[in-house]
């Protein structure tokens, strides 16, 4: 009875929610301590006190009406200047209310831009790694998706596959930096080469190309790591974000969208965005979450990285030490690492016997490798330290 | 740059919401008292008390990295759980926690069940008038709307027309009860029809067609009206529910799926909702708003509707004193009365320039109406009381 478009997508479901129903099943045989669970980014450092504060301080000062009730589309007014004064602080921009539209998370956020540009056929190329969803997102709206070739060299960007990739069909181009699955931070040196190949391929196809920049992991840095601003390297830039890693609000679903005035037709991207955030059935980004928000980017409300940044040191350390390869990530909270045999499901599999689970490359378009997340408890990743040597002997040191 | 698509949808966009801003501006310059907006559903009695308890609670008592994560794309089991309970004692049911997919509103449960359904070209029958955004939601999935004229005699359905219209093509209906923009409640006869023609339809096409019921004005009765439970009618049906207009909470986008055992391959369909949910960009309904409403489900919390129930009489017998004409309403909180002259748009305007805003009959595919949405201040529709004198003076007594 269902869409032959559901069809695939129920069957090749996804790798990482299915791992994280096979962690709960496994938590609930052997008990929560005995299972290793690497595969979903659902952060474990709670949200930051103030936002329960700020919660229960609007549901006792604001009116109830106005906080759970219907407001524009496109968000709280007050809410949106918030956000625009912020990003303007933090990253030298000029951005005001109406360059920002309140969504469901980024990838409520991903799927209203998406809406707003795609016409059938049109091509959006995203660079391996990426987030596997981007594919269904694309699809949703009958666009093609091109993946640009992982260079695992240092899993910055293929700029030179992707230069010989854009065509006249191209019309959006979606990177996620800091990136999951690798951690790694996309360098100031790339993010300029990136904008100067869509600059070019702009100017000889008489197009416009738009830099989707998915940046839930922007706070996500470490080691003094910086992820550079786009909206500043490149005209035509759409930025989504969301509070779900940064506040530790994942089930939230709160975020927004960056349309600056720099972009092609802004105010018409505006409208759209607008429209598409009503019809897609989203109709608002949660009311009382938006209110939150408000007052924590006002307070300047940050989350403390610091548990993340040391399971990173203590997981990246020891794997290395182990013999596992893998890119030193500076940022998000994720490792990527090389499987030590070719065939990364007998790895995920054998970890698997040892409770441990992660998600396979594939899952992100690059065979041959495992994402760990290391949002988790430090306890987790000491405990699971015995495991990994495991099957280190099993498969590096045979 | 945006889509061919949203370029139309961007143009027509919704005439309610335009309402919504026109009526914002009125209020900025005549100040609140003076302007009568009566343009959105946008409900003026505050949620219960127990509902801002419940997020204060929740906040205090539950873990923060439980309330604020991820859980399952289709919600918290325990708060499905509850649900299902609670349709169980009220409807006579059996449904249980897998029948229930927790959702962005009843907007985001009709795009997830038309996405999981709608092959492109798949027929969707809508009986006028009706909502207008069910044009959109058909259409984001390719589907083909067909739209039963009004029966301006009861707005019951037009069953006979409904009937002719049916095709081996047709995958859906979507009625909308209690009805918006009625306000009537469809009786079990007519339900028992229509549950009838569906059946004989589904025999003599070998095709199941599908009841999709959106019901978030399921509580908003009066005069002892009852809408009834229509999986119960027709095993194909599936609800869209929605806690917006039932706990004045439409800002924050909750309400569910109900896909019940007896709809054919339902199982089939609870994994395609699962999965819509995800990449549509929900992921999943936000997070606390669940829990909210998992405390309140148990706890049988309800809005007192007696504050609407004072605005439909007031405004009804007023209205039809003056002359207007007008079904009487059993639910929701709206009146759609017959505009005294043709073109709707007349009567529209002339009401603008009293500062009574009104939604056309045509934005619900219905033209020769008003729509009149009484959730307002009880002051609203007093003060309001002698402009529509005015309008009657103009269009009726003239």
């Amino acid at each position: 009875m269902i869409s032959e478009k559901m069809k695939g997508l129920v069957q090749g479901s996804s790798v990482i929610r299915a791992m994280f129903e096979e962690g709960k099943k496994l938590a609930s045989i052997y008990g929560e301590d005995h299972v290793y669970d690497f595969s979903l980014g659902n952060p474990n450092v709670p949200a930051p006190e103030q936002v329960n504060q700020a919660v229960k301080g609007i549901v006792e000062e604001e009116q109830s009406v106005m906080v759970h009730g219907y407001m524009s589309n496109s968000g709280y007014e007050d809410v949106r200047t918030a956000i625009a004064d912020s990003l303007n602080r933090r990253f030298d921009t000029r951005f005001q209310r109406d360059n920002i539209v309140m969504t469901v998370g980024a990838a409520g956020g991903l799927n209203v831009i998406l809406k707003s540009l795609l016409n059938p056929g049109d091509e959006v190329i995203v660079f391996a790694p990426f987030f596997g969803e981007y594919r269904a997102y694309v699809e949703n709206y009958d666009g093609k998706l091109l993946v640009v070739p992982a260079d695992t060299k240092d899993f910055q960007l293929n700029l030179k596959a992707f230069e010989s990739m854009i065509t006249s069909a191209t019309k959006a181009v979606i990177i996620n930096n800091p990136n999951n699955p690798t951690g790694v931070v996309y360098s100031e040196h790339t993010i300029r080469n990136l904008a100067e190949i869509l600059n070019r391929k702009q100017n000889e196809y008489g197009t416009e190309i738009f830099l989707i920049s998915d940046e839930p992991y922007r706070e996500l840095v470490y080691d003094g790591a910086e992820a550079v601003y786009l909206t500043k390297y490149h005209d035509n830039t759409i930025v989504a974000y969301s509070y779900s890693k940064s506040l530790s609000l994942p089930g939230e679903r709160i975020g927004y969208l960056v349309i600056p005035d720099e972009a092609a037709d802004s105010q018409e991207i505006q409208s759209a965005a607008n429209v598409a955030t009503r019809i897609l059935g989203f109709v608002n980004a949660p009311s009382l979450m938006q209110r939150v928000i408000g007052r924590c980017v006002k307070a300047g409300v940050t989350t403390d990285i610091t548990p993340y940044d040391r399971n990173r040191k203590l997981l990246y350390e020891n794997l290395k030490r182990m013999g596992f390869e893998c890119v030193r990530p500076e940022g998000a909270f994720y490792l990527f690492v090389k499987t030590p045999t070719e065939d990364e499901m007998e790895f995920v599999n054998a970890a698997k016997k040892y409770n441990v689970l992660l998600v396979p490359g594939s899952a992100f378009h690059c065979p041959g490798y495992v994402r760990i997340s290391y949002c988790v408890s430090e306890n987790t990743i000491r405990n699971s330290l015995p495991e990994f040597e495991k099957l280190a002997e099993e498969f590096i040191k045979k």
